[in-house]
């Protein structure tokens, strides 16, 4: 109701601000038997966390998580885990100038307009450091789907600003600051991200993902399809602003003759659609893309005002993301295996024992 | 967990498939005390129901909505509201060609992976009969939303292949048969579907929409976010593909000095957001796209297999809809109107009696 | 929210009042597959039927459940099962007289109060009329849970004010008017309502219940243990009061030396904790007791107040039940039902592949 | 859906083993702008803390709450409130010898049928440890309950084993080791459990409650009823076994004409129902009593199996409670504040603006 939980049968409840004293989460509905470790949940915190590269805020925190619970003798019980993060690197003070103003384009306005008040320091609720719990609970359901369902899940930083990868190789994207598959884009991609820096400036970026190994059945008819439960997780993220699945705004152009994917007994022969077909998973990879709008903390000064209603000129000073769309990839990457991990499981409970009629075909 | 059902406090839960004796709904959690009568609902029906000109499918449904609780003396009483609505035009034999075949980019495939058997006839639960349901829930929720609160809700065709509106007059968008605001654009639509048609195949749209006189405060941080819920009430919809808020993907190649809506004493001066922050609504217009993908039911034959999996040519005769982004449009209207419905009372629950501290401003 | 809804997984969302056109009910997340008519629903609701003996109210209801939608060939489709039933004999004049006052323990004042109005005709949704379509969808859980998974489930009336059923033979159940194992209680119960009509006044019951069969395993802990969704199923339940597993209220007086069920490789020595520990189906077999008050319509004039608040003498005449107790019993094995089906689909979704690594002992 | 959250509204979400690092919990939906400071919920955790006298188990836990999030500058922002509780005083080798048995009458047995593995060390999730959590959420509810509503809530032991309450003295219910309002009642208590664990035994008990100060129309019909969610609550408590509202399991043998509670314009003349007429409050006191089973941890040797299966005897030492029961009592309230926090906002969600027609009666 007050939407800090996400998914039904395995479900995360988070909490945390900015600059309190910790974050986390709980993971209810994991399965017992699995394996798992801090060092599990570790890996994916450490591409999110900020201060990587002169790219990202410089804010150093070392994200180090602790499992409280739901873990016995290094094997989840099946009971809720329990994971906490302590903030080690606030610097409240930073926000005293921005207490009683608000930033266009930022939270700061909605959040006093529907609480009566707010947390101001580096955006309380509304700071992206949340999404950190986020991509604790997802490394749990990754690790589960790729363990035992051989599912592979991949976001990589198609474009930032004008500067698009133009080719893709899966090995690229860990080995540059923006987690990008062309090395050449990335390197255009860094020269930008300085020159902007200097201007005090922001820019938007888009971020593609795909899910391989995918089983079919994954999504409920009507309302839970797929792509809506995934629209959503991927819309819950912070700055993104449009969600594509497949083709994505194209198919306002196609023809039926065009779009609609032959089938083989080899398999599919095109995935326009993406992976999904009535909101239900066909086994293709899924493929989609977010669009992430540029941060709104700029040094870059502008009109707006305070909360007596009065005009005042803003400028946010501080540490921050000129580009949020970078530490977005591992988040893209968690609230897709937060989702398929939650169908799956709601897959299982009505239609555990299913056996479809038709022989299995290449995906 | 089966996904029928959609909002948490407005609560609608849907049945029915497109050759059954009935579809329907129960919407639980209508406020009490709202004037309410079969023509509040019967309006809406009218607007996505089939046959209504050339340029959609001819089956002739009467979606005449039976109300079976919930209302006594013609007001609202705060039980439950169960709508009926008898299917009287179907045609199952149609389908017996199909029966055991995947249309390519249909839902036939992915239902029967899921539940091992289907209702073939008219695609079952997976038609777009079952939208009624949701046109029905959402005018009610529409009225009340008009009616207390003052908001409106505006759907149209803003493109349909390459021809796009030019212009926006909206008095223009219940004159012609496309919920097109243009009327010369509409002129172009009609021409080119009367030769889609002939040609037997289908065409891809996309929907724009806007509410006016929204209230601040409706969205839940984080997962919950009012964008994160339109999203999926959006992509939940038949045939959707993509969702855009704001400037959608136009973010990408934003800078931060660029998107932020400034404010002033009088309003915001720009609407890049599309109405929300933070993911809570502003004040300020609700602004968003939807893309949707060409039917896949279609005269031209192409390559599938059949259930057992053997390859086969399919034609899909029978009576549809070449651009199924017309009757979309209604429909895009209800779900925004459910989604808006269920987070005022959401926000009203966990908020009623907050007083925000800044003196109102134009939005 | 609203609360017209019931289960997570097998979610039976219900709606209609005691003299509108119709009530009826949408199961959403039934498994495909299970063969499905009519018939297997009409059972258990001619069992909960008013008007079957001179013990129970007059009112002539056929009850006659169509179903709508989710069966396809005689078979579940997994796509949610619409179930209604017409309201056939109302005489709703004879509400009139009881419009603006309130009857001493009913929901007359209660919903008023709550909603600002109510629809006093029959007690509008607070009446027993609702229950039918508890009976109905619990007929196809219960079909699903024989069928597949060999659990039965019976309720008997064990008390009718002081009239205790004395012996216990099964078969005798189905063999007299109030559900009691007890032929020789059964004649005592008899006179005694008919001496309890004649005064115009009613009588509580205790109904008892098991379920064989059980699975080890059912039950979440620590708020959806199997006993807390059993007591909140069985309080749902109009009139019921009062709510125990097991020894019940007797666990009071015992020891742990004396209530812990010894263990032994044949199974467990007795059955004190009712077939739960720690929230957890053990497999034992599952008891339970419900205390259900008298009904609030009786002949006898009592004390009240109008809706102007003023003081009035209130007598209910219509026709009633002497002891909703009777008709109690199909909807407690409803309850029942509907509960353990959410149940072992949410144990399922979780651990569906768990094996324990006990030996399979006899429960 | 695995069971670890309590509410809709006023969601709580615990985690936490009896012998991890840390047992805590999330509350998401707490209404904005209340003063919450950690002694405001010490208070209440400190009443079920064990070590408070010689009648409970020996086990030192200081249960210091941390609140890590949701509340800024002293006051509720209405994001989710973090809480932390560490333990520090488990003595794990204590379990050792129970590792491969089962305790008669303990959760030993289901968890290991359930989820294939267990944390046997103090139960694990299954310890009353858990409602810790329990009681630091509901001091957060009761705060709101009673600050801004004026509701009150209070339990009592009324019966350990046969030793019951004679006499009702609210003040002495804090004075005496056994939360009992009969000073004399206590006296005999505490002689007989000194008795009893020098037998090594344990013994059951009956605790009351009521609510004072309760607005009308709190519960939603049908199935939510204030009834059947309070019913749940107290269900979900370790060891409770039974529930009453009201006059409770006496209905059974009560006829209307004496069961209905006749009105006044000056209030209700008596309170048979408990203070709910159809599943909505009434405005009278809540009155509520559990049956609480005697701990299942008990020194007198039992038989048993062992994980093997094979026959075993069960002697359990450590630190245990004799009479579970006196520790419930706090958990008995907090649980009732959650359903009426709960309750309280759903009521506001959907009737937020309901004007009553009739006028304001004493309760």
């Amino acid at each position: 109701m007050a939407g800090s939980s996400f998914g039904e049968c395995f479900r995360v409840s988070t909490f945390g601000e900015s600059h309190g004293p910790a974050i986390g989460c709980i993971i209810d509905g994991c399965p017992p038997g699995m394996p798992l470790a801090p060092e599990d949940i570790q890996g994916d915190l450490d591409r999110r966390r900020p201060g990587q590269s002169r790219h990202t805020t410089q804010r150093q925190e070392k994200d180090q998580v602790e499992i409280l619970s739901g873990v016995f003798e290094g094997v989840t019980t099946g009971t809720p885990i329990g994971l906490l993060i302590r903030n080690t690197d606030q610097r409240s003070q930073d926000y005293s100038k921005i207490k009683d103003l608000f930033r266009p384009g930022h939270a700061d306005y909605t959040y006093l307009q529907k609480y009566g008040l707010r947390d101001y320091r580096g955006g309380g609720r509304s700071s992206a450091r949340e999404t950190a719990t986020r991509v604790a609970a997802g490394a749990v359901a990754r690790k589960f789907l790729k363990d035992r369902l051989g599912m592979e899940i991949l976001a990589w930083m198609a474009q930032m600003g004008t500067v698009k990868a133009q080719s893709f190789d899966a090995a690229e994207i860990s080995k540059n600051d923006f987690f990008c598959p062309d090395a050449s884009a990335a390197e255009q991609m860094a020269e930008f991200l300085d020159a902007l820096r200097k201007e005090g400036d922001s820019i938007g970026a888009r971020v593609d993902a795909r899910v391989t190994g995918m089983p079919t059945g994954l999504g409920e008819p009507v309302f839970d399809r797929l792509e809506a439960d995934i629209a959503k997780a991927m819309m819950s993220i912070n700055a993104v602003k449009a969600v594509a699945m497949g083709d994505g705004f194209d198919v306002v152009e196609q023809r039926g003759s065009q779009h609609g994917d032959a089938l083989t007994p080899d398999g599919f022969l095109s995935n326009h659609a993406g992976g999904v077909l009535g909101g239900i998973s066909s086994g293709q990879n899924l493929t989609l893309s977010v669009a992430i709008k540029p941060t709104s903390s700029i040094r870059i000064p502008r009109q707006s005002i305070d909360i007596h209603g009065l005009p005042q000129e803003v400028v946010t000073t501080g540490r921050h993301d000129p580009c949020v769309g970078i530490r977005a990839v591992p988040i893209v990457e968690a609230m897709l295996a937060l989702t398929l991990m939650d169908h799956w499981m709601r897959q299982r409970a009505q239609n555990g024992d299913v056996q479809s009629p038709l022989p299995p075909i290449s995906a």
